[in-house]
C-alpha cells in the first residue's frame, strides 16, 4: 500500500509518501515540502498547491491520501488558509476516486510514537526510525506528512478491514433474510 | 460587465451572476443554490461543489468572481466547511485566469443598501430593488451572492481605474526618471 500523507498549509504544505503494509517494514519513497509566497494573493498560493499535489499524486499514484483534520480552534492566523489548503487537498484526491482518510494529530502521535502528546521531535525521531533512514526526513517540517502516511498504513488498514468485514456481514445478514422470505 | 457572485458555504453555496457596469442599470442572468448533502464525506461534498462551480463558470463566462472574504472569528461551527468552500471557489476562477475579488458583508452591505450593518431582510430588498425583479430572488438564500456580484461591479470597477491609473502614474513617473538620466 502506497500512501500520500499531507500536512496542510498555505505558506508551507508538507508533502511525504510511505509504502508498505502493517507488520512489515515502511519504505520512504518520496518527501517535500511545497512552498508558497505569502505576498500573492491567496488563490494564486492555492492554485500553486493544487498544481504541487496533482504533480504528486501523478507521479506517485497513492492507494490513498492521509490528511491531518484541522479544528476550528487551532491558530486563529492561520486557520483560514490551512482550511483552505485541507480542502483543497481532499478535492485533488477525491476528484480522481482515490480514498482520503483524516488523522488528528494526537492520532498521529500516538500511533507512531505511542504517545498522543508526543512533542515535534520525538514525532521526527520515530518518523526516523520507523523508516529506517540514517537521518532526520529534510525538510525538518516535512516528518508530519510522513507520519500521516505511516498512521495511514497502520491505522487506516485495520479501519479498511473492519469496513469490509462488516460490509459481509451485513450483506450476510441481507442475504439470509432473503433466503427465509 | 458579468460577474459571478459566490456566498461561499458547504451545505448551500449561493451563486449569482449579474451584469452591467457603473451607472447603467444591471441585470440578473442567473441565480440558484449549491447545496450539498451533511451525511456525506467533506471530500465528497467539495467536489460537488467544484463541479457546479466549473459548470457556472462555463456556462456564464463571468469577467470576475467575486467571493465573499471569510474571518477566521466567524461562526465555529460553520468555519472549517465555510473557509474550505471559499478556498475551492477561489481556486475554479483563479486556475482559469478569471479575476477574483473578495468582499467582506460589510463592504457587501454598504454598497447594496449604504448601511453596513444592514440585515438580511434590506439586501433582499435592495438587491430585489436594484436589478429591477418583480420579486425577491429566489431561493431567498441566494440574495447574498447576487449582491456580491453588485458590490463587485460597482466597487470593483472603481478599485480597478484606481489601479489603472496608478500603474500608469507609476509608469509615467518610472519613464520620466529614464530621460532625466
Amino acid at each position: 500500500m502506497r500512501v500520500l500523507g499531507i500536512d496542510p498549509g498555505l505558506t508551507r504544505c508538507g508533502v511525504g509518501v510511505v509504502e508498505g503494509s502493517v507488520g512489515r517494514p515502511l519504505r520512504l519513497i518520496d518527501v517535500n515540502v511545497v512552498r508558497t509566497t505569502s505576498t500573492l494573493p491567496v488563490w494564486e498560493r492555492l492554485v500553486t498547491i493544487e498544481k504541487a499535489l496533482d504533480a504528486w499524486i501523478e507521479e506517485h499514484r497513492p492507494d490513498a491520501v492521509s490528511i491531518e483534520r484541522i479544528f476550528a480552534r487551532s491558530d486563529v492566523s492561520t486557520i483560514m488558509g490551512t482550511a483552505q489548503a485541507s480542502g483543497l487537498a481532499m478535492v485533488v484526491a477525491a476528484r480522481r476516486g482515490i480514498p482520503v482518510a483524516l488523522h488528528t494529530p494526537s492520532e498521529v502521535k500516538a500511533a507512531v510514537s505511542g504517545n498522543g502528546r508526543a512533542d515535534k521531535a520525538q514525532v521526527t525521531a520515530m518518523v526516523t526510525r520507523i523508516l529506517r533512514l540514517d537521518a532526520p526526513p529534510k525538510p525538518a517540517d516535512a516528518a508530519d506528512a510522513l507520519a500521516l502516511a505511516i498512521t495511514h498504513i497502520w491505522r487506516g488498514g485495520a479501519h479498511e478491514r473492519i469496513t469490509e468485514a462488516q460490509n459481509k456481514y451485513a450483506a450476510a445478514v441481507a442475504a439470509a433474510g432473503r433466503g427465509t422470505r
